[in-house]
């Protein structure tokens, strides 16, 4: 259905984000910031993840983070009344962040050695998966409340990704949902993903979750994000 | 951040899928088809909402289904069990149907005279907006797990649907979730919709849903879809 001029241009437009992603790499190697892009569906939970997560941190690590979202500010605004630095992105009609405005948004954001950037992209568990940003590690969030199956159904996102946070695990009880058939599913489109398990709402689960961001920015080596 | 070469060929894909999506609509129109392009993020409830309504509905009325999902035929093999007659697109990379898919599918099903058509779009709340599949009326559902505020970040699927249906409703009890903010925020991007708040799984409030379904079956008046 596409024609070779589509085809073509999509891989101009990725090839171009593919060099502008080693250079936001390169900045951010320099400076030795651990740079964790979230992604998920809308609403799975990256920004009250995100919210908790800083409360932990924020004593300890300098914590920026850049905000993808089509409209408003709400996203930021959260993330600032937490005390950390934020800039929110909106893509419009776009439906993913690329490695320009990344780019772009952490020149603004000015951001500190030995620290911690969040990005959370567009809440889409498609099209993010293919622009690379020059993130450290790239983070899938599932929800219990979305079914097991989104890791074969939506696979592009699952194989692109270093970690899977299952989120909302509070509402368990009340789901048919089955944790372990999650993991597995998972496991078959990328045998090398670690999973957390938490409840960002009830702030369960994330001591191993921030227990793996400062081992990661401790060991920070980044390395190209294979596609 | 785009180049001039991108936005032309954008308008090019959209000026070219709104020909076949017209195409599908006076097909469609001649055989007395009522068709509902279904969106949602992923794991909303479009199959589970769809294998219900078929139950409701199946002995009155012929009902077809195109899903268009990124991979497995996991829910054609779901709507296939209820005994409706359902055809699979896998949109592989691809993050929305389009028309052209739309025609193909509709070939394929040879849909009946004063039928419904469900097309199952892939769960995305963003691209999908753009692509008129030459439906009758654009479903968006939303999930009370996903928070009020996805009407205002994610405004372009709202505007272009015609109705709103709130899933999940059985988990209100357990969720910090405003149904009439949520409602609020979606008539401010859209003061049109029309809302239908279900619980999918427990099947509650799918009366009004399906008595709306018939009622627009029968004054089934094809008019083009304005974005
Ligand atoms: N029950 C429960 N709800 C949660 C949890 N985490 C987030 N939520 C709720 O899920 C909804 C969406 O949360 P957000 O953090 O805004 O999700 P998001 O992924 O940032 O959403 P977008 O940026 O719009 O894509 C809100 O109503 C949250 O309160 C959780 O662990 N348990
Ligand atoms: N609690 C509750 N869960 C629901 C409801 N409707 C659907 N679910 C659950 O939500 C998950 C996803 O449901 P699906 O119907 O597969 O959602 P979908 O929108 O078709 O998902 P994709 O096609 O993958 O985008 C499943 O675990 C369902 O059981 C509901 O009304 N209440
Ligand atoms: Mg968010
Ligand atoms: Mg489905
Ligand atoms: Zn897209
Ligand atoms: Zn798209």
């Amino acid at each position: 259905s596409h024609d070779h001029t589509v085809i073509d241009l999509e891989r101009d437009i990725l090839t171009k984000n593919n060099l502008m992603a080693e250079r936001n790499r390169g900045y951010l190697e320099a400076k030795n910031i651990l740079t964790i892009n979230l992604v998920s569906s809308p609403g799975s939970g990256k920004t009250t993840l995100l919210e908790k997560t800083i409360k932990l941190l924020k004593d300890e690590i300098p914590i920026m983070v850049i905000e993808g979202d089509q409209q408003t500010t709400n996203d930021a605004d959260r993330i600032n009344a937490t005390g950390a630095k934020v800039m929110q992105v909106n893509t419009g009609k776009g439906c993913h962040l690329d490695a320009d405005m990344v780019q772009h948004a952490m020149k603004h954001l000015q951001p500190k050695e030995n620290s911690i950037l969040f990005i959370e992209n567009v809440g889409n568990l498609v099209c993010p998966s293919m622009f690379d940003l020059g993130e450290t590690k790239r983070v899938v969030i599932m929800s219990t409340t979305e079914g097991e199956d989104k890791p074969i159904k939506y696979p592009t996102m699952f194989e692109t990704s270093d970690i899977c946070v299952i989120n909302k695990t509070d509402l368990l009880p009340y789901l048919d949902f089955d944790l372990e058939k999650a993991k597995e599913y998972a496991l078959r489109v990328n045998h090398h993903l670690t999973f957390f398990e938490v409840s960002a709402t009830k702030e369960s689960g994330l001591d191993a979750w921030v227990a793996w961001l400062k081992h990661e920015l401790a060991h920070v080596t980044i390395t190209p994000h294979t596609h």
